[in-house]
Order: structure tokens, then C-alpha cells, then sequence
């Protein structure tokens, strides 16, 4: 006899942070967490054991045993979602749910957004997920080729490119222009002050400790430093790069999001003004229940559309 | 009783390959071998294990006992010096032989540029080592912090900067300057063709594996492409800017060497035309024996000018 569905439980898990709910088949919030980073970057085991810490404080919070998965159907918005063996290997590892439902972790924040309609958006945390669902359903993915080449204007991106300057800074190397004082000094705050603590944090660093030097930079932004301004409207510009593959003939309206998302957002307007940008302050938690409750179309993600011609 | 020293053991370890010679006490070459990476940033275990297959190779050609260490001075110079750990733990794995020198793998070919003299050399393969030997016998080094952010100009900087537009390409993201269809077809052909093969490529890629992209760039170049020459021009800009700190006021002589030092040369004399840039046809491994056999001062290193004033 199979069990009738009682909850759903909704992840959105980025390279930075985990954050997940337990709702029932209405789509009631009972209870929310949230722990480190869990995306697929990091391994299987460690998204699997982010979700796992998360249903264990979940189930404490409403008083559920955490044993009792067989009526939850579990699903979660996952950055590095494209890592198919990854993937695979925790669908095996999450058979105790009634159900699975996994997608990139910009599409829950997308489907969040557009409430399951066609629509675009492009979320900027740790790393960049820019989506578009078309009114056939299927899904254009661009960005989110991870680090350290890809997710250009992302956090991990802008904590790369304010390291690279920092070290330069360290050799007195001439630049462009130049990073502050209290700004390097807060970076050695965070590496350590020797040559061997830098380098050893920069080889040991992963997307995440990049991504966390970017609040640095947002800081110094607000505080009217030219430097920092400077690297936020690159930012900015990478981000509108990918809006123009996002925008189509019917529609220039591309929602942004994310923690970085809001902060570039002015930015964006002011370098492609355009594009209708709007501030999403969907939940990419509740975007995963319209997915998994069959309220949005599951995603088909479409070839990247550069790799169609050399496909055949 | 100690056994008197018969053999000089010199190598110079990169982050793509490693060369060895074993020499008498006068510097005769007896004979000479070369294996892939041992870098330091790949561990002190494969270090070693680098190391000693050229030893058995050079024990084999030269018709000697591999287990005959203790009348050998083993001198490295090693990519990824800074490491100290690990190359406290290299010390130790090296035990079995009479003595023990380990510099930068930038030192070996600095000292067989200047023959020991006080003088400055930038070596650019898969990464940057940048070193001035002044009269007093300290080193100034600078570059050379790792990858992703550092060694701007190199081959993994280089290779990571052609990934990113390759990528960028595929999801036909905007660019000021578009990388020719062959050049996506041949990195698509290291990758593989699908998204997930791409993700995983650079998921896995050291900064050895985006070094080796960048002979496509040198090849792109040599064939006349802009995409390319713009790319190596942007390259020998950065290296540029090392030498500006490496030269003084006494000297702006600068020697390069490495596989793409040779190739960045004409960039680099177009780009800085008031430094005197030589090509070093010296030997690391040769420099390495001056440095072991006392004709050359020991590695001192300074600290990195731009540390000083904020370790206090």
C-alpha cells in the first residue's frame, strides 16, 4: 500500500548556505531552517548531510521523528546542479522520501518569481543562475558554469577578482586603480599576515571563501569608495551580459535576486536601462513546493544554446 | 666517518613538468631525465614521487645504484616554495641523501641567467616566478601567489582566461572580442562536447590542466587570429607590470625565460620598451648546481614589499 503524501519539504542550496521548509500539501509553512553551504560542488555526501541537518532541525521545531520520511516528498533547488553523477548519486542517497525533486538552485528562485509562468531570472549569489522559462515549459540556462571561470559578476567572481588585486597590492604592483588600505587590511584580517598564510588560504579556498569576500567589497561600496564602486558596476556589466541573452523579442522584463542580486540591481538599471528590471523577493524555497506540488512545469533545461550548432 | 660528496642531484619542478640532471662535482652533466608535474602545491608525497622517478631514470642511464644516495647533494627548485609545510615535509622524505638544497623553482633559473650575479628574471610557464637577486644577496620575489587569482600573465591564467570566453561563447553571452569557432572547437575537444563534460573539466582542472590551453592561444596567435594575439598581448601587459617592480634605478635589465616567456618576449619589448629585456637560454637545473655548490648565494628571500609596512 503506498502512502498518501502529507508534506513537502523545499531546499534552496546555494555555495554559501542552505535554507529549507517543512510545508504541508497546502502549502503551509510548519517549520524552516537553515545551515551551511550544500551545493553539489562540494561533494554528495556534504549536500546530503546540509539536508540532512536541516530535516533533523526542521522535524525537532514542529516535533516530528525524523525517521518518518515515507509521506515527504522532498525537493530541492541545488547549485551545481549540472554535475550528473553528483546528482544521481543523491537521488540514491535521499531513497527514504516518498518523492524526489531536484532542479538548479535558480530555479526554484525562478519559479518563485514567475509563480510558475514564463518569465526570466537571473539570481546572483555565491555564484550567477540566469533563467528563462518559455511558454512551452522548457528551460534556457546560461551562466552557472561554476568556479573559476564561470559565474562572472557573482560573489565568488568579485571575491576572486578583489584577491587578484590584493595580492598585486601586496607586490606593489602598479594598477588601474588602487584598492584601499582599510580594504587590504581587512582582507589580511581573513587570510592571515604572512606570504605562506596567504597562499595557503587561497589554495585551501573554495567558492564560498571567495564569495565571502564580497561583502568587503559591498561594504566599501556603500562607505563611497571609488574602488569598490568600481567593481560593482563590473560586476553589474557581466550581469546585464546575460540579460541580453535572457531578454527575448516579447519580453525585456528579467527579475533579479539573490543577496548580491539587490545590490547590483541599481547598477544594472542605470548599465542597461533597457531591460524592465525587477527586485524578486520570492522565496526560492516556496518557488521548490509550486515545483514539487505540480503548481510550475518541471525543468527541461534546453542546450546551451552556443553548443547546438556543435552538437552535430 | 662522513662520506665525501661525489654527485650533485639538480631539478627544476614546475607545475606541468619536471627536469633533472645528476652532475659530477665540477658540473659535468652525466645525464638527464624529465617526468610530469611536482609541484608543491600538489603535495610534498607527489614532489617526491616526481623526484624520484627522474632519479631512477638518470640511475638507469647512467649505469648507478638509485640506493647510492649519501654522496648526493639533491638541489630543487620548486614551484610552490612558499608552501612551507609541505616542503618541511619534502625535506624529510629527502633524508636519504648528503645534503639538501630547496629554492623557488624561479631561483634555479635566476641564478643560471645571472650566473649567480646580482640581477632580475621573470620565468612565465604554467606560472609566474618573478626574482631580483640584489648585491647584498637577498632575493626579492614577487608574482608566483597560485592559482585562480594569481600569476597573472602565465599559462593557468592564460588557459582560465579562455575558458571563461569559451564558456561564455557557448551560452553566446556578448563579448568585446569573439573567440573563433576553430579555437571553441579544439578546447570543446580536451572538455568534451556535452554541458556536464565541460562542468566536470573544470571541476577537476588543476592550474597544470589550464595551462595546457594555452599553446591553443600561442598556436591561434602564430595563425594571425585578433582573439589570440589580443590575448597574449593582455598576457605580456601583466608581466610588464612585474617588471616595473623588479627593475631599479641601477638596472632595468630584466632576463624571461619559461615556454612562454620566449613567446611573450616581443609582446613584452612592444609593451615596455624602456626595460632592457633579455631572453635567458640558461638552464634552472644548471642553476640549481651553482646554487648547491656554493657559487651562488643561498635563497633569501625578502618579504613582499607591500607586507612590510602592515606587519608591524
Amino acid at each position: 500500500m503506498k502512502n498518501s503524501l502529507s508534506h513537502y519539504f523545499c531546499l534552496d542550496m546555494g555555495g554559501t548556505g542552505t535554507r529549507g521548509a517543512l510545508l504541508d500539501i497546502e502549502g503551509n509553512e510548519l517549520g524552516r531552517a537553515q545551515t551551511g553551504a550544500g551545493a553539489l560542488s562540494l561533494g554528495a555526501p556534504r549536500s546530503f548531510e546540509a539536508i540532512q541537518g536541516i530535516w533533523s532541525k526542521v522535524c525537532g521545531a514542529v516535533g516530528r521523528n525524523p525517521k518518518e520520511t515515507k509521506t515527504v516528498h522532498i525537493a530541492l533547488g541545488i547549485a551545481g546542479y549540472g554535475l550528473k553523477e553528483r546528482r544521481d548519486q543523491l537521488y540514491q542517497l535521499l531513497g527514504d522520501f516518498a518523492g524526489i525533486t531536484i532542479g538548479g538552485d535558480g530555479y526554484g528562485a525562478l519559479i518563485g518569481a514567475t509563480k510558475g509562468a514564463p518569465g526570466a531570472l537571473i539570481s546572483v549569489g555565491t555564484g550567477v543562475g540566469a533563467l528563462r522559462l518559455d511558454a512551452n515549459g522548457k528551460t534556457l540556462g546560461v551562466s552557472s558554469w561554476g568556479f573559476p571561470a564561470g559565474d562572472a559578476g557573482g560573489g565568488a567572481w568579485l571575491g576572486l577578482r578583489l584577491f587578484g588585486d590584493f595580492i598585486n597590492a601586496l607586490d606593489q604592483i602598479p594598477s588601474d586603480r588602487a584598492i584601499p588600505e582599510t580594504l587590504i587590511a581587512k582582507v589580511l584580517k581573513i587570510t592571515g599576515p604572512g606570504t605562506q598564510d596567504i597562499m595557503g588560504w587561497q589554495r585551501a579556498a573554495r567558492p564560498g571563501d571567495f564569495g565571502r569576500l564580497a561583502p568587503l567589497i559591498v561594504e566599501g561600496a556603500k562607505g563611497g569608495d571609488d574602488y569598490c564602486r568600481h567593481l560593482l558596476a563590473h560586476a553589474a556589466r557581466q550581469i546585464c551580459r546575460v540579460a541580453q541573452v535572457l531578454r527575448t523579442p516579447d519580453s525585456n522584463m528579467i527579475y533579479i535576486s539573490g543577496g548580491l542580486g539587490k545590490i547590483l540591481l541599481p547598477h544594472c538599471q542605470k548599465s542597461a536601462p533597457d531591460i524592465d528590471w525587477r527586485l524578486s523577493m520570492a522565496d526560492p524555497v516556496f518557488g521548490m513546493f509550486l515545483l514539487a506540488s505540480g503548481q510550475a512545469p518541471e525543468m527541461q533545461l534546453l542546450t546551451r544554446p552556443g553548443l547546438i550548432p556543435r552538437l552535430n
